[in-house]
């Protein structure tokens, strides 16, 4: 797209009060605006990206067969009650409609999926099965100030599934964490993440969680020096030893959770009576699993881990745009013509460009680019001579070539 | 997709007090289901339906260069009191949050868009620009009774766009009002639709909606037996003649408003401040316009108006699939040979199928389908010898074709 037409802007100043570094690079680089403490603007070099990672997890997700719905946020109080989440959810936001009946606005959604699926579930030919969305959620959070790593509004995908024995439930849960470092992998941020023992709540030993190295982390976490598994703060006085591999020698480190599986067993079944009939025609509970993952902490998590003094810098599946080109010298009859023919060759070769068209100085236009983190760099000027200046974002090396030469680099051909 | 995999079945009765037809039919085929009054959950099949329409949608903002992004539902009660519509906008859903601060739940954005753009617009060199959202929306309504036609919580596309004089202005309108018709032929309702004249408020002579013909409809329109143009009952007493041709022949007629654009002019620019430099370099006020569609709205309506007493008949372009292919005598090894191949070779012409390979009598899988609404029925049988039964949902001919033949058919060729 032409960034003379991009209705945003880069910002140089932004309220003091903004402490989180995410939001700082993302909000000055125009990909989202703060509307008030943990809510933000997706603007649309933001929603580029959102869908971005959106893709990738809907593709992980439908891999493992999960059937995409969506679920509303506006939720009945009698939901939460038969779970009797209604007092015991510390972040649910409540309101009254003009009906008079209660609602809260949905912070997870076992109190929708569960009993929807008494409709469709009755006998164990109907087991297993996954379902999942990704959604709005709310948390009324008393403080919000790690940026987009806690929002008072968000954007998660929840999975849930839906088994006729345990055994069953932890094969699939296998499955789904698989899927998960897939995803973690594809958005770039695996080598940072570890699996991590978490509490199970009454029903399971643990939880796990895929937790991101960072100082801008809200959790502790204790890594074993040998095999990489990592244990919350919250457990980790009961598990002195790696339950992986015996060792006590752990590394204390600050990070984020961005992904959470659990096993919920019948917690949310019970009480909705979702049952199914055995193969002999007996009544059984069916055996849930929930699995979760916050796209706006993603994001987030992405630029804590992959930025430098000047900006972010994107990794390439999850980037707004994968090339910045840019014209210097705009009155330069023959620079921008080339410019604007390399621009129609990189959108013909599907490759998706920002071209920084504006009328403006060499040194603007490098901030912008720094700060804005587009992976690949294209200059054309009335000193590259028909050629192309081509940079990483990631690089200080500049590569002269020729149009061919600059895609298959791009390309990785 | 195979029909054994898909969690929805289809259900026979559902609650007496759905008393909304588009609700009836689509609850009953498994496209949604009712969380409570005017709050639905979009099942596999009517996210797919939601999808195509909202692709649709998209594709025709771009083509007239709206910008993508994604405002918070969660608003400062502040915004809305800078308008002075805190207590004015009667459906507004308000809630407390455990920051001691009040929130609006988005009934709409002007109070979100017209303060963010005050950060990107100083001169005239910024305008026009014009940028959208497909968002969840909620309204406060007293009683839901109509379905999906209205909602508490519901998905719309609204566009804003600014511009530095009311001509320009206008000039966009018209282009709005086009891309509009393109959405509503492409989802299969313009025939039924109607360009009609609503009140302005306080800024502007008319608003314009776009106004469907269904005995469902809140609404009630006086359309100009010359030139088709209507007049909405709010302002038919202002109205006795036909602002377009002169006369005064009315036909009165039920509908649903499926889209409204609207000169907002400076109601909304003026409060928030929303200025810019012209090229004197004297300050102006910025002139907006809004442009809706009610995702929901549009899904309930396609089914409002297009339905037989067997089930929904869906348009091609939004159908949740093209093709429903349907094997009888399941247990026929030759019948099920053929199917499967079938299924495999209309995916790799990129037909999207929904392939029924339940163990079910044919009178169930057909009184299925027809519910439904795929728009071609592919039936294989042991009778059917090697070919293909192929049958339009809207007709009761039935074609006995190869696949080649049948591919044919469908897609037009």
């Amino acid at each position: 797209m032409l960034q003379s037409q991009l209705f945003t802007k880069t910002i140089k100043n932004i309220s003091a009060e903004e402490k989180s570094l995410n939001a700082q690079l993302l909000m000055r680089a125009g990909f989202v605006d703060k509307l008030s403490a943990g809510v933000y603007t997706m603007l649309p070099l933001g929603l580029r990206v959102m869908k971005k990672i959106e893709n990738i997890i809907r593709e992980e997700m439908n891999a493992i067969g999960g059937q995409e719905m969506l679920m509303p946020a506006l939720q009945p109080k009698a939901n939460w009650i038969t779970t009797g989440r209604w007092d015991g959810f510390d972040v649910l936001f409540k309101l009254k409609g003009a009906d008079d009946k209660e609602y809260a606005l949905g912070a997870t959604h076992e109190e929708v999926i569960t009993p929807l699926f008494t409709k469709f579930i009755s006998s164990y030919k109907d087991l297993p099965v996954a379902a999942y969305q990704i959604q709005t959620k709310f948390r009324n959070e008393k403080r919000a100030k790690s940026g987009l790593l806690r929002g008072r509004q968000f954007t998660m995908k929840d999975m849930y599934s839906f088994h006729s024995t345990e055994k069953d439930l932890d094969a699939y849960y296998e499955k789904a964490a698989e899927a998960y470092w897939k995803i973690f992998s594809r958005v770039g941020i695996k080598d940072k993440t570890h699996f991590t023992l978490a509490s199970g709540g009454t029903f399971a030993k643990y939880s796990h969680e895929f937790q991101t190295i960072t100082d801008a982390g809200e959790d502790i976490i204790y890594i074993c020096k040998k095999c990489a598994l990592a244990v919350n703060k919250e457990i980790k006085d009961e598990t002195p030893k790696c339950p992986e591999c015996g060792t006590s020698e752990f590394e204390t480190k600050k990070a984020i959770e961005v992904g959470n599986i659990f096993k919920l067993k019948t917690r949310y079944s019970e009480p909705f009576n979702l049952r199914f009939k055995d193969a002999e025609g007996k009544e059984q509970v069916v055996a849930m699993g929930c699995y979760g993952i916050g796209l706006d902490r993603l994001m987030g998590t992405v630029v804590e881990v992959s930025n430098d003094k000047n900006g972010i810098i994107w990794p390439a599946n999850i980037a707004p745009f994968l090339v910045h080109l840019i014209v210097l010298d705009i009155d330069d009859k023959e620079a921008k013509k080339q410019a604007d023919e390399v621009y129609g060759a990189l959108l013909k070769a599907n490759i998706e460009v920002l071209y920084d068209d504006r009328d403006q100085s060499a040194g603007a236009k490098f901030k912008d680019s720094d700060l804005i983190g587009i992976p690949w760099r294209l200059v054309i000027s009335a000193r590259t001579a028909g050629k192309i200046e081509v940079k990483e974002r990631a690089s200080d090396e500049i590569k002269l070539l020729d149009l061919n030469g600059a895609v298959k680099l791009i390309r990785g051909d």
